[in-house]
């Protein structure tokens, strides 16, 4: 699918339609495979569209470099970005970046504030929003780890819904200590999701990375594979879920990313509140019926035969 | 213990007193093992009683079905839900969803609300509050997983505290998305708390089902065992905690289920508040005026003695 | 190090400077290794101390007594704190728990205070305000458990950031329950941060202790040790983290301490406020342009190079 690809030394984002269902982009991130903001952008406007399209189920995201997924963000964008304010305090940061989510959101005032120094902080703030919509989304996002991810590359991998990594001399984590920085793309966040605070902490706080191996055995990481499969096992998983209602995706997503960091009670009412909506979907409406009908049919519930249930698996759904 | 009972038909939940300190009761959902309205009013009672009588430390629920626990909801129950509302997006349904609870607070409105077309939003979340009245309790909830549970059947028994499969080819997890659903009684919640969200999310999407090994093995449940010593076992875990104190059980339930998914500083709080109700109860005044005797009689601290903490575990306190 | 000292009877907290860069205290709870109101005052100094000097990267913990780290808290303070309120619910509990953590803002009031029947609430808070510093706070304090720790000794552990626990005959957890209580000190909150709820949960409704091998296995240690290794073992960890920078170490625990538990969308808004006052930074700026400097001139990611990647993990930075 990649094969006739050669690297053309511009950061892109390459988005090929492939088939009916998904999508794959490339990320080609130049020589060094460097995130900078014209990848950040064409992210947006792919999220933007993956999300919109009813007929994009699922993006593959894989690096274009030989054996980086990812190097991590471009490092002047990120110097330049610390230039110019203010000294300012942890608390002042924290209104400075809800400011920026709300500026964000009007278009004018963003051309506006994009020639002042607020720029790389909206930028960033910008790819908080585009991943967070990642996570909302009814498309499944799927990182296909070709191989090193560190810093932002990581967290790039972690806000995508499943992550497969090829096995080799790759590493993924956490290395924005050893420049006296912290995480700022949500990894403290997501990986704390992923594989417990502690671990989580004693990694980042050492700036210390993680093998496939070490990845998957934390759950950094979903599946190792041979460089070979990769794509293929990628594409596997993509039209493997595609089957599925998007609706119901996008559903479990929000009560999972969302519901399990709030309080149990305010957890349950979204999860709840994505059911109620469901429950009157045309779609899950048709499908609770011919589920009542085959009952009567068969003597027995589709999903209790061993066979039925094996075959919605395989159709993404049941009665199908 | 349950050997007498002979399926009779009708959706039941059948509550027998054994012995002081715990209650069994057999989940009857007919030959296809459904779970619907009737039996749900009957497993509030239950659990309101359980929660008010200071005698019951424990209930331990199974299924009356040979190879079931629970199949899942009622599906005519469902459907019926969805239909006549007018289409409502999701942040619509979260207004709607905190309404019903306040609505489910006042006898009249509930009562009149039932002959409305709200009637199944109210019995789901009377359903909700039932489970969560199951975490905040001091009386010890174990499901005694005698077969699968599928859908809603998985998620009452994550509503319990402590789960115990029989091994078999029997099989727990959430499959709504197979209906164009997404889970609606708590699952996405309680399954991310026990397994983490990751988990919870890749089988959810896939609507992928667990064994009971693999559900020991990710902590879905907490202990598989033969099916002939599924109740006996259940009847050992209830009266080890029995022996307990039911005002700490259910501190230490509030304190876990409710405070580790508030903010650090909240969850702190709440702990702390918990304490502060208890350190005054007569008991543990009691208590610890014998431990600071038995310390000076003895020269050491009783906890700190092997034999004395072996024998506090058995009695459930020490001193006795 | 520790070799000088000798026993002498009494409550302290024994704090020696032994190297620039870390501190070693010792706890010495008296003969029953008991922490008391005089340790919980010697501990706020020394967390207030260290947090505040940038000089001080690392603090360790360890016991006096021969095998263990701490028993528990005195009970007789335990004992005393809960007499002579009116009889609280848990709600009235809450409030209380909220004012004592404004009074104690306060000191004229909190002198004041210190005379009624709210003392030993206003002293819990302050301990609980302790923990929350450590765990705010640059300065990495790590726990050698060279014993024993039950009850309020395993929740000292848990606010560590690092546990290291001698491998013999020890016990750790929480046995609240055998005396009719429930966790006080943040163990119900913070192990179940460290393990799960679940796992949390069970042990400390059983009031059941993990030997250090089943501690390590569940995640409520970081790692066992020979006895005559603890403390050097400790030591080095010290040394290691220390070469990092202490304004980087504390944005990454605040990240994951606190972000981890707040609602996604808010623990990524502390973590990027977290992030823009580091970029900010007069040491990241120096290291992010050396970065680029170092890219331009050798023609690859100083990370991406193995040998630099791990001079930078000995060296606490990049570029050394």
């Amino acid at each position: 699918m990649f094969g006739q690809l050669t690297h053309q030394g511009q950061h892109v984002l390459r988005v090929e339609l492939t088939r009916l269902g998904w999508l794959a982009a490339r990320i080609d991130g130049g020589p060094h495979a460097l995130f900078d903001v014209t990848i950040s952008k064409q992210l947006k406007e792919l999220v933007d569209r993956a999300d919109r399209d009813p007929s994009i189920h699922a993006v593959i995201f894989t690096g274009a470099h030989p054996d980086r997924f990812l190097s991590h963000a471009d490092v002047t964008w990120l110097q330049e970005g610390g230039v110019g304010f203010p000294p300012i305090n942890t608390s002042i940061a924290g209104v400075v970046t809800r400011m920026a989510r709300a500026i964000n959101k009007i278009p004018i005032v963003r051309t506006l504030a994009a020639w002042t120094k607020l720029k790389t902080l909206l930028q960033l703030d910008s790819l908080h929003a585009t991943f967070l919509k990642m996570n909302a989304s009814g498309t499944i996002f799927i990182a296909a780890l070709n191989g090193s991810a560190l810093a932002f590359g990581a967290e790039f991998a972690w806000a995508c819904d499943l992550r497969i990594m090829a096995d080799g001399d790759y590493l993924i984590g956490m290395t924005e200590v050893l420049l006296a920085l912290t995480p700022g793309g949500g990894g403290s966040q997501r990986l704390s999701r992923l594989i417990g605070p502690q671990q989580t902490l004693l990694a980042t706080l050492e700036g210390r990375l993680f093998t496939p191996a070490e990845a998957l055995a934390l759950g950094a990481i979903d599946e190792v594979v041979p460089q070979t499969n990769l794509v293929a096992r990628a594409i596997e998983r993509a039209e493997y879920l595609s089957l599925r209602s998007k609706k119901s995706l996008g559903a479990i997503k929000r009560s999972v990313y969302f519901g399990s960091s709030l309080s149990l009670e305010e957890g349950l009412q979204l999860e709840h509140a994505e059911f109620l909506v469901l429950d009157q979907s045309k779609e899950a409406q048709q499908l609770m019926l011919k589920y009542i009908a085959a009952t009567e049919t068969t003597g027995d519930l589709p999903l209790m035969n061993r066979k039925t249930y094996a075959r919605a698996l395989s159709a993404g759904r049941l009665g199908d």
